[in-house]
């Protein structure tokens, strides 16, 4: 099958990362701000929220798995778009999370502050999955394009889960890798089989195994913030034209 | 006329952004990446960019007054995602700048990236707008909630020109307050006439003196990013319910 995108190899998108914070001046605040809206913005497009009966009818849930890294971070920006818009309630997971990273603290501080929950153990996980039509999304945003398999504790019974019950599950929503998979190489010996990818940027090689994955596999693309000029150095101008008028995501 | 809105005097204004960066944990960089995004929205949606006659006849420019404080930091952002959408092509006016404050020192950076060029006279501004459909807005982004009158130079001369010639001009969007006005208590001395305002987090007192100045005038909410809980302590719960889905800005 053609491709109609160009790619960000691993070691391609971890330049670019750099390049946007040293020549491009943006700060890691304004980035991962960005990314997240636009992760927000396409679980919005493609999984609305669900119809309230009543105006006391709580929201469906969103389950945030969110990573170590940067990955994470754009979950966790993506939950708090989705809470602040009334759309989904996220409830959190987020096992390993850096003590003395002050943007992750902040980002979680502000989840708090709008009465988001946290669940710290896969018993909770499975517990929550298990109450029909509870959780609307399940929202991935372990690991990114820096991730080189295999999965680590704690992330290796989770991923093991999704990876065997994705069939019963709500759709598994991917941010920019699905987790699990090698950004170059695509699925290893566990795949979570996520419905839906939103690219970051670029798509990393991956995300051509994923679209050819199955006929019902969603792609989306995020991250408007690319100049023409850096775009031109990393071979990907195609992607700049993919968004229309002022959106800040676009379906591929 | 009454009110459809609540309002945030300058003092609770002052005070919300504290708290917005205290307990609600926000970092200024997200902030303002935030209402910029917004001031681009609702410049895009009330004057979308005109279409090209062909791929390669220059974008519409969009002259950017920036002023020294906060309200200039979001008129730099809202250019930036102006320049990104390939909406307008803005034109910086940004003569008091601060040389110690890296986040707006890496504003102009990212806009330098897009290749977006500066003027620093009154002569340059004067001599831009006398090109015939050259300009299709101006964005007005001087003086924000915490500007006390009188104006005072370099800018006097700069709202003096627009205050008199405002007919001959493109318009004028204003982020948060026409400047020049009092934030409570409206037009001064001179006016700028904008046509145009995009209220911040919520509307300051003298928005409700710009939507009773002319039938045509123009009014936007945007910076989404108020809680529930905050808002309440605030008495402007009301705000938190004119967006509607995911939507970044709304008219009122």
């Amino acid at each position: 099958m053609s491709r109609s995108f160009k790619i960000l190899s691993a070691k391609a998108a971890a330049q670019l990362d750099k390049e946007l914070m040293s020549t491009g001046a943006f700060s890691i605040d304004q980035l991962m701000e960005l990314a997240g809206l636009a992760v927000a913005k396409a679980i919005y497009a493609e999984y609305p929220p669900r119809h309230k009966q009543t105006q006391n009818s709580p929201l469906q849930k969103i389950l945030v798995l969110v990573g170590p890294g940067n990955n994470g971070g754009d979950g966790l920006v993506a939950a708090r778009h989705l809470r602040t818009w009334g759309a989904y309630d996220p409830v959190l997971y987020y096992p390993k999370r850096s003590t003395h990273n002050q943007l992750y603290a902040n980002l979680v501080k502000q989840l708090q502050e709008l009465g988001v929950k946290e669940i710290s153990t896969l018993e909770e996980i499975k517990s929550l999955l298990s109450k029909e039509g509870e959780v609307g999304v399940i929202l991935d945003a372990l690991f990114g394009f820096s991730f080189k398999p295999p999965v680590r504790d704690p992330f290796k019974d989770v991923i093991a889960f999704l990876s065997t019950h994705h069939h019963e599950l709500p759709p598994i929503v991917s941010v920019d890798i699905p987790s699990g998979w090698d950004v170059d190489e695509g699925p290893t010996d566990v795949d979570i089989n996520a419905s839906m990818l939103i690219s970051l940027s670029a798509p990393k090689p991956c995300a051509e195994r994923f679209v050819n994955s199955g006929p019902d596999k969603k792609h989306y693309l995020g991250g408007r913030f690319i100049s023409p000029a850096i775009a031109k150095k990393y071979g990907i101008e195609d992607i700049l034209d993919k968004y229309k008028g002022d959106e800040l995501i676009t379906k591929l």
